[in-house]
């Protein structure tokens, strides 16, 4: 939007302004909008395509191997990671507006590939991957992307954790070697440490965990400070970070070689390598549903499908969020549009699944890659998604001998930095609320599945967010006035927030309990109230009046004084002004005020909220101090 | 409350004020809250006396009657509905708060027993009802009362016009004599139409719509206009005033007087009559949990009874729900503290079922009945109450004889009176939108069952609440300031409200987008955000770090600059008084600027919200115009 204003800026210096018309400004900014590559484009020249090549190119040697990684984390064969690695990179080009994000195969939406088709045949994958498109589509056009908005840090944050978990858990099985049947996270683990005695000491475990170790070390490698003064240092500074960022290509070549050397010798490798791959890229076709038991299911079915038909609502809502959170996480000019997300993902996974992808969206990993690597637009995809075609098209025959601890050790590599530790000491500080938000989000996660637990963080949030509009602060201040011969004391009532439905009885109560004498409550804060709170306003004013004690209103709005006429409410007593409100409470004709000269004294002073119901009746001293 | 503080005002001045304990003050406190006879008796005299007597008599002449019409509507014999009448009665009088509330059988607690037992024995509604009262202890012991703040007029109104246009079907189908089986209201209603045809004009109709017509004439003799001048027009006023509040005991004294000239004739009734009916008081017993074919449910069965489970937590919520409405509709004195009557609820429900009672609540046409008798304390209930012995002692041998269509017209225009047609017209003036969620409030009760439809009801309200947190009004205001040399022109942002989560992305991309000068964003109306919006708000200060331009929060309180600074906020320009803030502006000394002469022009003004995203740029006129 940004960008957008500077370039429509340029183009009215240019022209005369009145000869742009209203709708042609319209129509080009829905464009620059929704295909945001007619707005960057404009600007592109040699450096940003250099920067975009080298980052391409990067992105691309992380891509490739997770893309692999991911796809055994989902369940299918290695193939369907880079099947669904380039087309997604094509389409987000020109649909996205995040150049931080790589779309392809991530982790989350593996493990939810995994959660929901793990009983299904790769079919289901990929129709599926076309359906969540479909929702993304129309989340787009009803303009749901606010819905991301109620996703808070602490629940993304107990989410991501709890998923980092459950796939490093889940690897860990493979690299020790052991074997049991599991369902869930808390089974997995439990089981893990009661069989961790059979942990056999094979090639598996052995490969594993120095495939950790040597990327572990590697991610560091780039942090070594070194000067770059020298030409030697500069060279060999970017020598060390291309290394670094390129691990997971070089683990993965690596182990293969080692592997390819056994077969080669026409030995069995002592590790257990990947099952063998279609060559060559995916045929181009559409989405059927898939026949199972020679039944081929209907598009309804699939919607009513008791495993499946949740997928397609969780799946683009985790998808959208990913994509945004990304943008906070890195971007520093501009803003977000959620919903030209949505339609950036709802294009990248209905064309990628007529390549036969499973569901995608923007890597958390990969786009931390892409940021250090300098990207500047999301031009960078074209050059990842040009090295997976390559890689299919070329190296597809030799993907059988990736040795399948390395690619365990990829995914636990990749999601081990996400466990997010650090949120918890700000919070702690901040607020022991959300840190219970980030744990509760966390444990319910790892308990009941990543969805239901997102799910029920959302609700905690958003509970305490309705909670807030039922017990509003409320400041009670006792104000005395004087002039020359006067003396009127009076009791401001001040709500911090508007008042609505829930919050009404409270302020009325406040209002009532406060004391026998007049009573101004201040509507600053309120410039409507809804129908509840206006017949409990009336029934308030009409006590009052019974009781023949003066309440007036204070900066009342006008379309709250009809309201409360509305909701039956006879008589108001309201001011605007401070020597409409004085003249008032003196009884005293407006026109005789401006003469009198007032002097305002603000006595006892004391805020109350929800835990301090009644603080003038708290102890029988202070409620008499405050009496007297 | 009112009155607590009343009395212990009076005790105050007798007494000297220190002698009274702080602890001793608060006992005193908790058992006026908790058994709030304690409170009223002390000031209660003779004249209250005479007036609860009067009171209580004419509600035990409303009681009776609709005690044994509720019955027949919650599916069980008559005398559960007497038996439902007295102890509740009493118990009230001792925790009750309000003083029009009469607890016994009420419309909705029948209908709402019918549909969760209409398959189960008697024995199951006693259960129930001890178990409803259990449930409000828990509720009340939670201090859950706030609980039902959340339920606005708007849906309190579509509810009980759903529950009455419901009973009143239901009551239609007995008294045209037609006959078919229904599910719902719906299809109760499409086949009342259907069968229209079939209308027997037998003595059951003959006899239910002249008894409607009398109750409804009834009603209307209270209103007759007769000056009080002379003491015979009093006594005729009062005279009609007595027959019109006692109409139900009334009609069904003359029909069942019908009935008993056919009995003793030897001749049948051309009317049905009803059942058959146990005389005498009930026994005192716990309530068991009922045996159905030789099997005795335990009480956790109870709990998991695909039918019975959810009763529990709907029938008390609801319960609470009409004595809080009853409360808000006549109390004009004091406020109402849902709390204490759940904890009345309670017992009422918890003794009452030791009597074979019914679950029960306060009634709005009993209570506009005391009202209307010029109740003064809730001791009128104890008069009722024993009323309601008396006939159950007494009268029981002539049950039989009560013609049902008498019933009917007892239930039809007890609910008739409570359709809320008065809420449309006010509702259509001032929010069409609450206008939408009554009418949506009785569609879905009408159509799903009413617990349901208040439940859709509820979340509507609430979601709405909970979307006003994503979309605060944010004044943008463009300030020029003058002092002698220099000119400073500046963006005001000012949130309208706390920004929480979901609001945090529009006020900074409002603050980002709002031009290139400086912008300071006014925090009077948030004291301390959460960690999502402290996060948001530090990256936005870096963004405005890294553009170069001024970022000033202008009234940011301490709490909240702590929270910065925890969430990552590395440099953060506020200030607190004007002074501060124009001298940051204009880049002085704090200790030059008192010197400097300023002037503040108030330039263009125009307030953001959610449909009008980016006013700066709706048009490229405006745009340039707030521009140069």
């Amino acid at each position: 939007m940004e960008v957008e204003t500077a370039v429509l800026q340029k183009k009215n210096t240019n022209e005369t302004q009145k000869e742009e018309k209203y709708w042609q400004y319209h129509i080009r900014k829905r464009i620059y909008r929704h295909v945001p590559i007619t707005l960057w484009i404009q600007r592109y020249n040699k450096m940003d395509g250099l920067a975009d090549v080298i980052a391409g190119v990067t992105l691309g040697l992380t891509l490739i191997p997770q893309s692999i990684a991911y796809s055994a984390l989902a369940g299918v064969s290695p193939q369907y990671g880079l099947y669904s690695a380039f087309m997604g990179c094509f389409v987000y080009v020109i649909f996205g507006s995040i150049k931080e994000v790589s779309i392809g195969p991530t982790s989350l939406m593996s493990l939810l590939t995994y959660e929901y088709t793990r009983n299904l045949t790769p079919d289901f994958v990929v129709v599926m991957c076309f359906l969540v498109g479909c929702v993304e589509f129309l989340m787009g056009f009803f303009r749901l992307g606010f819905l991301v908005d109620y996703i808070s840090v602490p629940v993304t944050s107990g989410f991501q954790t709890a998923t980092s978990l459950i796939i490093i858990v889940s690897q860990m099985k493979g690299i020790l070697g052991v074997k049991f049947h599991s369902s869930g996270f808390m089974d997995n683990l439990c089981k893990l440490f009661i069989h961790a005695n059979e942990t056999k000491f094979s090639g598996d475990f052995a490969l594993g965990i120095s495939c950790i170790i040597f990327l572990i070390f590697m991610r560091k490698l780039k942090d070594i400070p070194i000067s770059e003064d020298t030409t030697k240092k500069k060279v060999l500074k970017h020598t060390l970070w291309l290394l670094s960022t390129s691990r997971n290509f070089l683990i993965v070549v690596i182990t293969s070689t080692i592997a390819f050397g056994f077969e080669y010798n026409g030995k069995e490798a002592p590790f257990a390598l990947t099952k063998n791959v279609r060559s060559g890229l995916p045929p181009f076709q559409f989405p059927t549903p898939p026949t199972v038991d020679n039944h081929t299911y209907m598009w309804t079915e699939l919607l009513i499908h008791p495993e499946f038909r949740n997928s397609i609502v969780v799946i683009p809502v985790i998808a959208v969020l990913a994509n945004v959170a990304i943008a906070k996480a890195f971007t520093t000019e501009g803003t977000i549009d959620a919903t030209q997300e949505m339609f950036a993902l709802s294009f990248c996974n209905i064309l990628g699944s007529f390549f036969q992808s499973m569901p995608t969206c923007g890597a958390f990993t990969r786009s931390a890659v892409a940021n250090a690597s300098g990207v500047r637009t999301p031009l960078a995809g074209l050059y990842s998604g040009i090295l997976t075609v390559l890689a299919l098209t070329f190296l597809t025959p030799y993907f059988h001998l990736i040795p399948r601890a390395t690619l365990s050790a990829v995914l636990i590599t990749a999601v081990v930095f996400l466990i997010d530790w650090e949120i918890c000491k700000p919070l702690w500080t901040i607020s022991k609320k959300e840190l219970f938000v980030v744990v509760f989000t966390l444990i319910t996660c790892l308990s009941f599945g990543v969805e239901f637990g997102l799910f029920v963080g959302v609700c905690v949030t958003v509970l305490n967010l309705v909670f807030k509009w039922a017990r509003p602060e409320i400041d009670i201040e006792t104000i005395l006035i004087h002039n020359n011969s006067n003396t009127v004391e009076y009791n401001l009532v001040r709500p911090s927030m508007s008042v609505y439905f829930p919050a009404v009885d409270l302020v009325c109560n406040k209002v009532i309990k406060s004391a026998a004498r007049p009573v101004v409550v201040d509507c600053h804060h309120f410039s409507n109230v809804d129908y509840t709170a206006a017949k409990a306003l009336s029934t308030l004013i009409r006590t009052f009046k019974d009781r023949g004690q003066t309440l007036i209103f204070f900066h009342i709005s006008p379309k709250l004084c009809r309201t409360l006429q509305h909701a039956g409410c006879e008589s108001l007593v309201h001011a605007n002004t401070d020597g409409e409100l004085y003249s008032l409470l003196f009884g005293y004709d407006l026109a005789d005020f401006s003469d009198k000269p007032f002097q305002v004294l603000r006595g006892i002073e004391c805020i109350a909220n929800s835990k301090d119901a009644v603080p003038l009746l708290k102890s029988p001293q202070r409620r008499m101090s405050a009496l007297e």
